[in-house]
């Protein structure tokens, strides 16, 4: 199957929660005509209704058992901490054969999570799209999300090679570029890309707001010096954020160990007025974010393009 | 005067320090036409041909002193740890009456570096515009760099009246909303607004780099997962950013000590598995960010308008 034919490349295809990434997809999907039939779950009455008025889905449910019944892929969109629970339900009613992936920012907890709850016969292929924007629920999807973005999929090492080959297209088709990884490779990856940046950044949003000599109103207004950088990440789903780092944690602790430690060097050179060692450190860090632009992960406008030359 | 005339408010405008915020205020200056002559001063030859050929001065030279004589208002934009060197230099040459301020991020410091060097009768009024870009260079400034910016005045309790009237007028009609503060004061809350932000941020993008088990290029890869949003800050001019960690070593460290003190305790909560205690904290973050768009100082689109939705 090719492209240029008009048959969608998967019969149904079941998204299981439809918030921001789980929308996301469905919306895609449908807009690149990836499925002859596109189901969603979800456990919230009302996010079924909206995702219905909002039509990104053929049909909605909370009986989370028959949107998978007959499926050839089901996408999994739910918190890490609602794997076991979704899985329970579901793996009884999946077909034989189907391809069964999720998008947790977490990978190994992907495996102990929901493997063991699985009967023969389920392709069970993890996935993580790395894209995303600090808003969540249905309303905030969009078809473009993963374009340009990395999805890494983490396979075990006797995964079918036809369904990863499938899963692998799908993502590509949704405009993504894909990357096979180890899962605790990943999770050691995503550790110090995603989850430590967004400890740090929930950690110094907390700090801020903490502070009797400075007040809440004084932050806000003097936000643009930097620390509004910091309050975009740290307004992410909080249940989400949770997950990751009680499923995360020797990565997230190892990473976030370095981090203090490299602090506290830093620290010592303020106190002691070593210009020198501020100077090396801060000339050092300039390379990496052109790599980024250079790599198309990131915008080159200055300011994230929202300063005032460029609109605000 | 007022704004309905077209006579310039201010006779020479000197701008010393030909940056990215030096060559903004001489634009936005000229835009607006708020003074009669502009000049800039730069100890680079080749930053004063720069702005010469980019027209966003009337003049530009390495004879500081040159520059300042017979000005009305001139403005450091040199980092702090040029204040010193820069002052020598420039204060015999200081007009009676003059006004002269700064944008420095530290504000004790333009006190204690500069106040010293003065003669009698210069009305020494500290400012900081709060606001800038990763860029720096002559190239990097625009004219509405300062609009809807805050810019904080901190006069001495004696300032003269009709100075700090005429100084505040200026900065408005840049564009800048204009707040007095204590020094002191300034440079607490920009320790936790600004300072300890970008030290942060330099620091994770510092450690990032440092990994062994994690390549370089993967960093680069899976940045959109929270990691690229630092590196714009920690993109920033090394030199300006030393500068203010020497100068606001107090307020920094104060500050700096907090924030690793709550980072050790959603350490500790993510060690032991309190789910509860990484909950509460990620929840009562995004409220704050909600504020600083309700106050005009950051774009409501989500990931900062740069993800592919609306274009990268």
């Amino acid at each position: 199957m090719t492209d240029t034919t008009n048959t969608p490349p998967i019969g149904t295809l079941t998204v299981i929660g439809l918030g921001l990434i789980g929308s996301s997809i469905a919306r895609a999907a449908s807009k690149h005509g990836l499925a002859k039939e596109i189901r969603g779950g979800d456990m919230s009455e009302q996010v079924c209704e909206i995702a219905k008025s909002l039509s990104f889905v053929d049909s909605a449910t909370t009986d989370l058992g028959a949107a998978v019944e007959g499926a050839d892929l089901v996408v999994l969109c739910v918190p890490i901490g609602a794997f076991k629970s979704v899985g329970e339900i579901i793996a009884p009613r999946l077909k034989s054969g189907v391809i069964l992936s999720d998008v947790g920012s977490v990978k190994q907890a992907a495996f102990t999570q929901i493997e063991p709850l699985l009967p023969e016969g389920i392709h069970f292929i993890p996935g993580h799209p790395v894209a995303g924007t600090e808003f969540s629920g249905p309303e905030a999807g969009f078809a473009e999300l993963f374009e340009n973005r990395w999805c890494i999929l983490t396979p075990k090492s006797d995964a079918d090679e036809a369904a990863l080959a499938q899963l692998a297209g799908f993502w590509t088709k949704l405009g993504s570029k894909v990357e096979i990884m180890d899962a605790e490779h990943h999770d050691l990856v995503l550790a110090i890309t995603s989850h430590v940046p967004h400890l740090i950044a929930y950690n110094i949003v907390g700090t801020a707001s903490d502070l009797e000599e400075v007040t809440q109103s004084e932050v806000i207004k003097y936000s643009a010096g930097g620390f509004r950088d910091f309050t975009r990440i740290a307004a992410s789903d909080p249940t989400m954020w949770r997950d990751v780092f009680l499923n995360n944690k020797e990565a997230v602790l190892e990473m976030l160990g370095r981090f203090m430690e490299d602090l506290t060097a830093l620290q010592r050179a303020i106190r002691w007025g070593d210009g020198d060692a501020l100077f090396s450190h801060f000339t050092r860090t300039r390379a990496i974010r052109k790599s980024i632009i250079e790599a198309g992960q990131e915008t080159p406008q200055p300011d994230f393009g929202r300063s005032g030359k460029h609109g605000n």
